[in-house]
């Protein structure tokens, strides 16, 4: 691919004049333009680009950030995928285009950032993983630069957010639990500094003492994404001093990995101990059915994409209603994997 | 994120000013230059981007452009994501970044690459799900713009191409299967254009023709690459008038499917028919385990990058020795899925 440069170099005349040219301006003789328009041609030169973002102050590309490495998406973390298509879907409607921005994760979140910004190709962002402290949120709000996070974090500065309603379903699940009999119940919590650990791991406990039960140090357990990481945990739990009853996921990928576990141990979610986790791709085929939390990823990506739009000068008429803060709803599906309490067992 | 042109238009000077203020030419007196940096911060102003690509001819950027949709990726296709953690391991010695071109499985891929052509963002292009004839092979050679596909077409522009042995898998898993004494053998190929399912079909025909077999149009199944299409398989497998006894799956998604509707009907991977598929992250917790081929995903990335480089002034002498054109091998894993044959069940 050719730039103006390169182009007005191999003519040798001014890139001024290879502009004028190019964009049909009077002021420059047929022969000219016509040495021009076939060099272009030829050398491949491309109609271009970042001379018009300059002008126009916009590039139509939207970014979204998300954190890429062996241990997390190479093991099949699919959320982010099924987002992006209701993310398209409204970016569509303003030839708007997404790209995935994907920051390794040996690299620091901030740095990369930091070097996407001064790269410049994106008119507006969408952070993801958001931790408990993000400079990120800082960086973008310097620049000026409008965004929205999938998550919060201690750090605000003011950017409209959607987080799942992970309070919402801590709530839920422990009272489900509770009152089917279960004293002893176990919680995961992602592996980092993820701000949704806090909150999820943080309401389960408030619920648990509401009801005179506490929430053991040996029953939270800390994982990556994947299902090794649920493997892991079905052997932590095998070796907890006091064996909790019932356990909830706070993660989609460890579901299978934990049902592995606990099978080697001869134990069946929902007759052994209660499993309470969170939908998949793949969760709907395990056996027993996994008693799981859903949520549309699809309105999700639509929800981001037309909130970000409402801070976007040019966009924001069409997407005013949108709020800006919003806890994003997860439904329970009912499986098996939860089946009676061990108050039932003792009966 | 404000331009050079909105900061101009606020100072109430010319563009060039405040460029040569910005860029500290001395021929700006120090008041515009002080008036220029405050406005520069208070208004985010990004040193910037678009001009920089201008004038270097290049962006720092390659894109990976990938096809997404709720019946694609939304079902977890995990393929690409580690991938990518090769292909960024290579671009971060140079301080190059990888982005991902979501191409929505509603859009058509030669459109949405001649605007992501057009907005200019990448200095180089890995392409991926190449068809049968594919345009944006073309489209890339004339723009000049360095790429590398990771599949083949019967378009043939002399590009760089990795492409996985599909020759290879399809003719070592019919002779295993015809040495175990199976006759009706199914095989699956994808649901659209893609190239790769003519290069399998034809060679698992060419190969049973060898063995003087045929392969029944009945037993070609057409499929999506995700679980429903595997479960899809299981149904007409089901309902043909000659039921295979063995079928080869040559996407990773299906095998979960397949197993959930054979399991409807009674029947078991390994003892009712045969199966051998290919390895993913879920297939490894599948029961009975699942015969499949393996590749090394984040070596792929690595070739794929480092092909690619080879193409671009300015990093080809690192990578001069890579070769241009490579078939990717895949491994076989045996498990307990492709287990005896008929013709040991009649002994």
């Amino acid at each position: 691919m050719k730039g103006i440069r390169q182009l007005a170099e191999h003519l040798d005349i001014s890139i001024g004049t290879v502009s004028r040219a190019l964009n049909g301006k009077p002021d420059v003789n047929e022969e000219t333009r016509k040495r021009v328009l076939e060099a272009a041609k030829s050398l491949g030169y491309v109609a271009n680009q970042s001379g018009r973002a300059l002008r126009k102050g916009s590039t139509g590309i939207i970014g979204f950030m998300m954190q890429t490495g062996p241990e997390i998406t190479g093991h099949g973390d699919t959320f982010f995928m099924s987002v992006f298509d209701g993310v398209q879907a409204v970016f569509a409607r303003h030839k708007l285009d997404l790209v995935a921005l994907l920051c390794s994760s040996e690299e620091d979140p901030l740095d990369y950032l930091k070097r996407v910004v001064a790269r410049g190709f994106a008119d507006g962002i969408i952070l993801s993983s958001t931790r408990r402290h993000d400079p990120r949120l800082e960086l973008l709000a310097r620049r000026k630069i409008p965004f929205i996070t999938l998550g919060r974090s201690l750090t605000d500065v003011g950017q409209p957010w959607i987080d799942l309603d992970f309070e919402g379903i801590a709530q839920a699940s422990i009272e489900r639990l509770v009152e089917r009999g279960h004293r002893h119940i176990a919680v995961t919590r992602p592996h980092d500094d993820t701000n949704l650990g806090y909150i999820f791991v943080d309401r389960c406990r408030d619920v648990l003492t509401r009801h005179g039960l506490t929430l053991a140090n040996e029953h939270i357990f800390r994982s990556l994404p994947n299902e090794r990481g649920g493997y892991q945990i079905a052997r932590e739990l095998l070796a907890c001093e006091e064996r909790p009853t019932a356990i909830l996921l706070v993660n989609e990928m460890l579901a299978t990995g934990l049902y592995r576990g606990l099978s080697e141990a001869g134990m069946v979610p929902g007759r052994d101990i209660a499993v309470i986790g969170r939908q998949s791709p793949h969760s709907h085929f395990l056996s027993p059915r996994l008693t799981a939390y859903g949520l549309k990823h699809r309105d999700l990506g639509v929800a981001l994409a037309e909130t970000l739009l409402a801070t976007m000068p040019g966009y924001a008429a069409a997407y005013a209603q949108r709020p800006a803060r919003v806890l994003w709803p997860m439904t329970l599906e009912p499986g098996e994997s939860d089946g009676n309490g061990p108050a039932d067992r003792r009966n």
